[in-house]
């Protein structure tokens, strides 16, 4: 009989998703924004061991609407694997008879994190917008504490793509004692003025959404129609003009012909419509709020370096490595070159990928070989140059 | 004292919209889709005079959400001129003292002609959604009666950017008799999967706003918020990264630094709100909803060529003159240089341009002085082979 996927060798099995309460008023975190929030809860899976002497530990950041779970099966029955499965387990870049891999749920997640759909204990009630606006940094903060926490002084890497990347890029330029290496991948160190475009519409749509209520809608009829609106924006800008005709062509939906009327005729749009009607069933719509404004805030130049990139790169001590993807218009490859230069600007120890794909953006979790040859050779370097 | 904007030299002046009515039941006009419909009224503009010959005629089309106002003003105190202004007047490449222009608002919709928002002679209410669903060849169709109307046996030219682009192309295919010479700026014989996939967000976000009541609104409160999403959409695709990056960069709106608050910060946000709220206040949503259907249906290749685009210009008459920008990733200039291979395969008379520029898309109401020397010289020509 063929093995079940979680049996698998090469799969990290059945896995648990564990959670660290920290800064328990009165001891507070002090947020970006000025404002203090605790206690803080966060959401993170590990896979593999930890070596005694804590020098193995690989931290993977998730992207916009990912979380904790990126490897193996929470159930026998789970039908699909965590989000960065195929890159994490045995034999698999992130090798786990190797290395301690953590993921973790960002700070105004929704997915065990605290955030907006958490209780607020001043009210006993959902935060909503009573919840603060939280930063890239404030989310590394966190982080930091859970590593902190594990007994983990330096990590051996950090690495993320998308909105994981810009986390990866906070992480080397606010700790770079604790970071050996860094992998960024299909990301930027500040979003374009039509990435930040996009994110305000999928907003707009949001807060448009009578539902939405002013962010309280927690145990009433949510916003439903904005949230996939929001996700159906976000879809386009993942995929790439030539991955969309491949994928869908001018093709049509159940018939051969024109019916006239305003239904999802093309495949396209019935794509986006169930892309987006999926959505809302596992993501709460402040959630993508505050995340999307967090992603926007970002801006690692202004923040750390006067406005040059150069300049907030000049304490980076990890060994860094930059992929970006030829059709990707959302984090395009000249964002991923910027980051280069600039860390090349100061001496650096920097490689850069500039990996072929038709996917957009979703390449950076499509490209699995491109990607995972690429890791796995950087990471073997790394392991070379420290024993 | 200087001349005010109507008054000078170049300014086709003072005009006013005319209205033709025709297909009066019980002759009503059948639509692609197999409906009925009549009485149908067009409104359209000309501006110079039509010779004795009526050989000097020009069509312009309009795109999405433009009019049959094309130049000139509708009165002393009109702020703006009409949308294609600068191209249409003496001296100028449409000019009024050599041609008869003639540009006519869409059936379907809200700027005069026929469509959704006009008032259904058979329940003496406004169709909404009982409006039967229009294609890019019915508008034409409602063009030619007008054409005939106007005792214009033969177009000298007809000449459109973005979904104008498309009338055109209908125009030259289905009656290459009546048409001497044809300008497609911009434009597509059919919109990629990516365009429809934007065009089926921004339908979604009027469909999903409570008051767009399944089209049942008008003289209730219109569908705002839906609406402007889909004008925000729309206007992202019709600017480029470079543009965006030239026009807004990260720049803030009203303060230096981030209020940490879901208002509009980013000046691209402020930006697309602002054009948002506008358009509410001149479009119609249904018009919306309309319009953007029939630009996906149009697929010149499906519709007239057996799938083939060379097959569906074997009859073109008309010197085709072919306009794209290179930063146009909506009507991107792959597109344009289909239509041209095509046109080639055929031998027909085709001239193509790709105008180096950093506007995307808008470039087609932006890039002016380009744009005039090449239509110029178009025209020219074409008068001196005529003469």
């Amino acid at each position: 009989m063929p093995e079940k996927p979680y049996e698998q060798h090469d799969s990290v099995g059945l896995v648990k998703t564990q959670y660290y309460t920290f800064a328990e008023p009165p001891e507070e975190l002090l947020l970006t924004c000025g404002k203090l929030i605790g206690p803080i809860t966060v959401a993170y899976e590990t896979y593999g061991k930890l070596s005694p002497a804590a020098d193995n530990a690989i931290l993977i950041f998730h992207a916009l609407t990912g979380d904790a779970h990126a490897a193996g099966y929470h159930s026998p029955n789970d039908k699909n694997p965590g989000w960065w499965d195929n890159m994490i387990g045995q034999g698999k870049p992130f090798n786990t008879s190797r290395y301690f891999i953590i993921c973790a749920n960002y700070l105004c997640g929704c997915k065990g994190t605290t955030g907006p759909s958490s209780i607020n204990p001043r009210t006993n009630q959902p935060y909503g917008l009573g919840f603060p606006m939280v930063t890239i940094t404030d989310m590394v903060t966190v982080q930091k504490q859970l590593i902190d926490h594990l007994g983990i002084k330096k990590l051996l890497a950090i690495a993320g793509g998308s909105m994981g990347g810009m986390l990866a890029l906070e992480w080397v330029t606010r700790y770079p004692e604790s970071v050996r290496s860094a992998c960024i991948i299909a990301s930027t160190s500040r979003l374009s003025p039509q990435a930040i475009a996009f994110d305000a519409v999928g907003r707009n749509a949001i807060i448009s959404d009578p539902n939405w209520n002013n962010g309280d809608y927690y145990g009433k009829p949510l916003p439903r129609h904005g949230l996939a609106i929001a996700r159906m924006i976000g879809h386009i800008t993942y995929l790439s003009d030539e991955s969309m005709h491949a994928k869908f062509g001018r093709r049509l939906q159940f018939r051969d012909t024109y019916g006239y009327d305003f239904s999802s005729e093309f495949e396209v749009e019935s794509y986006l419509h169930y892309q987006g009607d999926r959505f809302v069933e596992r993501f709460d719509a402040n959630s993508y709020l505050y995340i999307t404004k967090a992603m926007d805030y970002f801006d690692l130049a202004a923040s750390k370096g006067n406005g040059s990139l150069t300049k907030a790169f000049e304490n980076v001590l990890a060994k860094m490595l930059v992929v970006s993807f030829t059709s990707d218009w959302l984090f395009p490859p000249y964002q991923s070159k910027e980051i280069v230069k600039a860390l090349m600007n100061n001496d650096k120890d920097v490689s850069y990928v500039e990996i072929f794909s038709t996917y957009g953006h979703d390449a950076f979790l499509l490209e699995v070989e491109h990607l995972s040859n690429i890791i796995n050779s950087f990471l073997s370097n790394l392991a070379l140059e420290i024993s």
